[in-house]
């Protein structure tokens, strides 16, 4: 654990450089606006250690696998999100000394991420020789105009005269960290000094269907607000812009760098220098603070609409704003092709693709916090990679469609055994999000239509999967690798055996229901059917009923079972530990068991939940960033509230404060609905079927109140819950009838509910 | 399987050239001489697709380990036999156009590995407008000066007159076929065109203690017998030398080119040029034909002490013989450094370092067929090693001593998780083989001394690996991969659970007797030695009383079990399955719990042997080369002679048919003595303990008869069996009493004791 930002409800600030640290404060300060996104670099450079990092979504490269040892199966690349032309860069020389915090001295460091706006602001005093300039940055990348960056430097001389020399320029020599042999992706096509751009095509691949994307980029300045252009050079894939001042003392001088990024995702190559050129001036016709009010105005919407309110503890404030803020500037449903990497816009690490994570962790939390349009969107992302789900199990020589690990098209591209072949729950927990999405929004009209096709496509991946043991006379699921990715290639796995039936079961329920064209298009035969209720019947679900619980995987009792408190000295296991020390150990990376009592909660009693919680936390040591959520919720629901808020810290705040030692390769972008689901549906009980929204609040010791809104089925809901009491109000929308504590409870338009706590 | 040679008892001939099996005919007309090797490739250059492959014993590089996702504990580098400066080739043109077998006319194509002498030999006609050469080619490396290699090119022209050229080239611009992004791994020092010298160096490395090797290639020409020079030129790194000659009708041209070369691991840099030299001098003041002369000596006295003679089946025979030339070829024990790698000088696949298969193939038969001294010098290189063992343990958070599955110097170099940490059993193979040289040898001077620092190193690490499990009350072994390697990161495989605990109890049973000074050295304590006598009395070994079988291992026996027989037309598996099939698949790869009970033979009754070898018999593949001798071995001490002979063909013509369609990639070399042992252990049922040496022959039925020498005790036995007798004589030695199907039998040097068969 290491917290290097100050607490406060609304921003994220540190008054310290510590160069060390610097790899950390870019992941903290990326900023992103669903388009785009930078890591925290410095504009003037920096010539230490940093990850230098600009990310352009859906724009990838597939990098072909290459392993020691090939196995059969393995896809052919690994599909990486490209590191993309800088182009935040402005040089600056004071009296021909380049400005570099690596290397100049300096005072009165200050760096704030200002949730509310989603602006970073940077500034601090730099101390040459006989002058004193301060330097202060702000920049957004621009909600209202998604391909225009904003970057506003204001220099001030404190002491002495300075001669400043400014150079804004676009530098698309970079390489992703991991890229092997510092290869480059990009390929320069071409700068057009006098129009300010910079074209780039990714490198060309050998992969049908897999394009190369063409990305321009260009940029203006401003003067104390009025339109200047510099001199200008170039050389291949870098445009510089040169400007030069003379200030004395007590002067001020502003320049404003306005980037417009465009891509062949949307624009077509030859058209882009024009509609950047339109995007351009559209940005520069306002001024940076009017920009700036416009980008705000959207983030204030935004917020009226989900902030989560917590009186009495500011780090938990502080905590779930952070999340919902990176989570927003990452996905806001506003392009359907897109989805929620694990590190978003804030590193390269995992590749920047499409994971699991989304249905279970995004899902859940945008159905309640954004239209549900947004959610369908993501619903249907994974309707139309079908063809690739087909093709994936086609690759394991399975029948039906198995959902990637990891992709951008629907194609597997992640390229280890043990998580590729074997980590296949996700093709239960993929689908389990249309169950979310009906059950919540009370439309079925998806999961009798298109729906349909991911249930039967899975379904029948599964039905294909099992194997029938005559010893056991069982349906058994070997070789997997479940959430806990500690352990690999485990047979039996009960949450992979339990979401598995659960998906066939829900199949055959559904199918009758489903529309006579989705019917005759999945063409599910009698034997089948009678085959999936045969695998539901009798799949083999792992249990120990001494003990009460169920078993994580068939010789998981058979370990050295031990608890994590046994250990502290040694964390972060899989920092300090060999991988084989690891996969022996019952130490558990995230919730396994316990994920899918939290997935099908309304299946086990408070007797199952309480045993297997007791058995299986004590030995988990929540390296995931998916994992603490779980776990607080479900302590939640026991009356262990101590633990419940504990976990919700390590959830809220697992960035902030660095817990898991790993932040430095970026945030931990789609764990972070868990600390919204740990207060909506931990702390304040939130449930739901296809009848009711329940809650069941309870309020932290150390906080005061807390207070969330809510979408549901055309309805706006606030929930508000102090030590004292509950308050439930319909803000918007037709009278409902909800549960809390057991009790039904009648809202109507405009009225509050209160009852005791 | 395919059969692309002709049988033959003492060659490997064929009168076919195939361009799609290029390949497997280079790998099979592989030659060595201990010292280096080259695949059969032609001298005068091929144009279409093979694999160029020369090879120094001991010269390799440490390639940095590349993986997508970083284990904790993996090596830093994955050691690489280099493919070295091609040295054979002799560029050949025939009035302006280039010789090149991808794209001329020719005929009567002849190609043939004399395996009485280790010579290869090629011919056939060019066919050129107007003009008809026939192309005779010879070459060996020399068993005498191991630095040489000779190659004869004789050249008649059968029709019409031809301006011949030849092109003598030593060239160092070579890369391995695995190298990543086609790096080379070779810089050229320097071209010495007067000298007719190319010197190199393997390219810088970041790892301790690994060398830079430098390697120097000298060439001289002969022309009829007679020294030439022809002319020089060089480019970096490479020498080429040419010749003219003009011939008529039935004019005969004969080129002689011999190369030396000399490498670091021998001879400082400075002195290199000067020892090619003297070597150099040395081979070309005699003849080819005596230079040959002189080779074959060697090989005479090799045969005279190894071949195993078969009447009546020539394709077994061929296999055999194929198999022992090979072996000799790799390693015959002269240069202690070094070790056998899998694919010897035939192939870059696995690195070509040490593996265990040394001890568990190797050792058994070549403590019959060499003398003493190079099993023990076997034994001396592990212990030598035992410093990288000590690394290797420590990589993975464990006491002891941990021999690696692949490497050059001891360190482990080896980066997949699943072998490196999991396929530990061979930390109890590798001393298995001082058990075996102490019985077979009656010598226990070393098991006294240093065999007792890699008892206690390797005893100390499985102390350390197992762990309790309370539940059951026994010791475990989680988390590894047996010699079954289609299947991975299993719990408790028979095998080595089995091995661990008796390298722990022979360890336990050797100590007392060891030296004071050994003793002093290791520094066993009283409750080291209590808990291993613990581990021993209660280790938990998987076993199904009802099936009377030991259990592969904890969840064996929940699979789909299924008979090989029912997927015969899927195989090789591993090249037509998913590695998620393979694993999940009842089949075998190799000999598992029946290596086991192969090893540990007199532990076991014959019903326990036939209960396992009947159920798991039928579920291998033996898409290992190391299995089919194995269970051959086993089928013969069963009385299944038809399964025993089968196994064996499979075993002694795995190459020679391709059995397992990856022969095109190198030979199996650690594999070959299978051939000896599934003879000499099989079918004469050869066993040994402290005090007797004991056969129990059977001959398989198309067999007329067979005969073999066995080194034994300062003894030259040699065996024979037919149909109807069995004879054992004392070739040379004192007096020994043996047992020959249960019978105590006494042998007086110089005769031979006649039983019935």
């Amino acid at each position: 654990m290491k917290r290097i930002f100050e607490v406060d409800p609304w921003k994220v600030t540190s008054h310290i450089f510590n160069p060390e640290d610097k790899r950390l404060q870019e992941s903290m300060t990326a900023i992103g606006n669903d388009y785009m996104g930078i890591r925290g670099n410095f504009e003037e450079g920096y010539s230490a250690d940093g990850l230098q990092g600009t990310y352009l979504a859906g724009v990838w490269f597939p990098d072909k696998t290459r392993v020691g040892w090939w196995k059969n199966g393995y896809p052919e690349y690994f599909g990486k999100s490209l590191n993309a032309p800088s182009f935040i860069n402005v040089e600056i020389t004071v009296n021909g000394e380049r400005v570099d915090l690596a290397k100049s001295k300096f005072s009165d460091f200050y760096l704030s991420l200002d949730m509310h706006q989603g602006l970073l602001t940077r500034s601090y005093v730099y101390e040459g020789k006989d002058v004193k300039v301060k330097f202060e940055f702000n920049r957004f990348l621009s909600n209202k105009i998604k391909e225009a960056a904003l970057i506003d430097i204001k220099a001030t001389v404190l002491e002495g005269s300075a001669k400043i020399k400014f150079n804004a320029k676009i530098d698309s020599n970079v390489v992703n960290e991991d890229s092997n042999y510092d290869e480059h992706f990009w390929q320069p096509l071409g700068e057009d000094g006098e129009g300010r751009t910079v074209q780039v095509i990714t490198k060309p691949n050998p992969y049908e269907g897999v394009p190369q994307f063409t990305v321009l980029l260009k940029q203006g300045l401003k003067a104390n607000g009025e339109k200047i252009e510099g001199k200008v050079t170039t050389t291949t894939g870098v445009l510089s812009e040169t400007v030069e001042v003379e200030l004395n003392e007590n002067d001020t001088y502003e320049l404003e760098k306005d980037v417009v990024v465009v891509t062949s995702r949307d624009v077509e190559p030859a058209e882009q220098a024009k509609k950047a050129t339109d995007l351009l001036d559209a940005v520069q016709s306002e001024s940076f603070v009017d920009n700036l009010a416009d980008h705000t105005a959207i983030w204030e919407k935004r917020w009226e609409q989900s902030d989560i309110v917590i009186a009495g503890d500011e780090a938990a404030q502080q905590g779930i704003r952070f999340n919902i803020l990176q989570l927003f500037m990452t996905y806001y449903g506003e392009d359907r092709r897109l989805n929620v990497g694990p590190k978003g816009f804030t590193g390269e690490k995992y590749g920047g693709a499409t994971y699991w994570d989304t249905e279970a962790y995004i899902v859940p939390m945008y159905l309640a916090v954004t239209k549900p349009e947004v959610t369908k969107a993501l619903l249907e992302y994974r309707h139309e990679q079908l063809p690739g789900a087909y093709h994936n199990a086609k690759q394991q020589g399975l029948k039906g469609a198995l959902f990637p690990m990891v992709t951008f098209n629907g194609i597997e591209c992640h390229n280890e055994w043990e998580i590729t072949f074997e980590e296949i729950h996700r093709n239960a927990d993929i689908p389990f999000a249309i169950y979310q999405y009906t059950n919540y929004t009370g439309d079925d009209s998806y999961v009798k239509d298109e729906g349909m096709d991911v249930l039967v496509g899975t379904a029948r991946f599964w039905a294909d999967r099992v194997h029938f043991s005559k010893r056991k006379g069982k349906y058994m699921i070997h070789g997997v690798t479940g959430p806990n990715e500690y352990e690999n290639n485990v047979n039996n796995n009960w949450f992979t055996n339990t979401m598995a039936r659960w998906l066939i079961g829900y199949t055959l329920e559904r199918l009758p229901k489903a529309t006579a064209e989705a019917q005759k298009r999945v063409a599910v035969t009698d034997e089948e059917k009678a085959k999936w209720q045969d695998i539901v019947d009798n799949m083999y679900l792992p249990e120990d009923k001494e003990l009460g619980i169920f078993v994580q995987h068939d010789t998981f009792l058979d370990k050295d079972l031990r608890p994590v408190s046994e250990i502290e000295d040694q964390r972060p296991i899989n920092q300090n530990w060999s991988w084989d020390k690891i996969l022996r150990s019952p130490f558990i990376k995230q919730a396994d068991v316990l994920q899918g009592i939290y997935f099908l909660n309304d299946h086990y009693t408070m007797e199952q939940k309480e045993k297997n919680f007791d058995f299986y936390e004590p030995m988990t040591v929540h390296e995931s960033s998916l994992s603490p959520c779980i776990h607080s919720i479900l302590a939640a629901e026991l009356g262990k509230k101590e633990k419940a808020v504990e976990l919700y810290e390590r959830t809220a705040r697992l960035d902030l404060d660095n817990y898991n030692n790993d932040t430095v390769d970026g945030l931990h972008i789609t764990s972070m609905s868990g600390s919204w689901l740990a207060i909506v549906q931990g702390f304040a009980g939130m449930r739901y079927d296809a009848d009711h929204l329940k809650f069941n609040p309870f309020v932290p010791d150390k906080w005061n109140h807390y207070s969330f809104k809510l979408n549901y089925r055309g309805r706006l809901i606030e929930v508000y819950a102090d030590h004292k009491e509950i308050k439930v109000s319909l803000l918007k929308g037709a009278d409902l009838e909800i549960i809390v504590k057991g009790d039904k409870v009648q809202l109507k338009e405009g009225e509050t509910q209160c009852l005791k706590a």
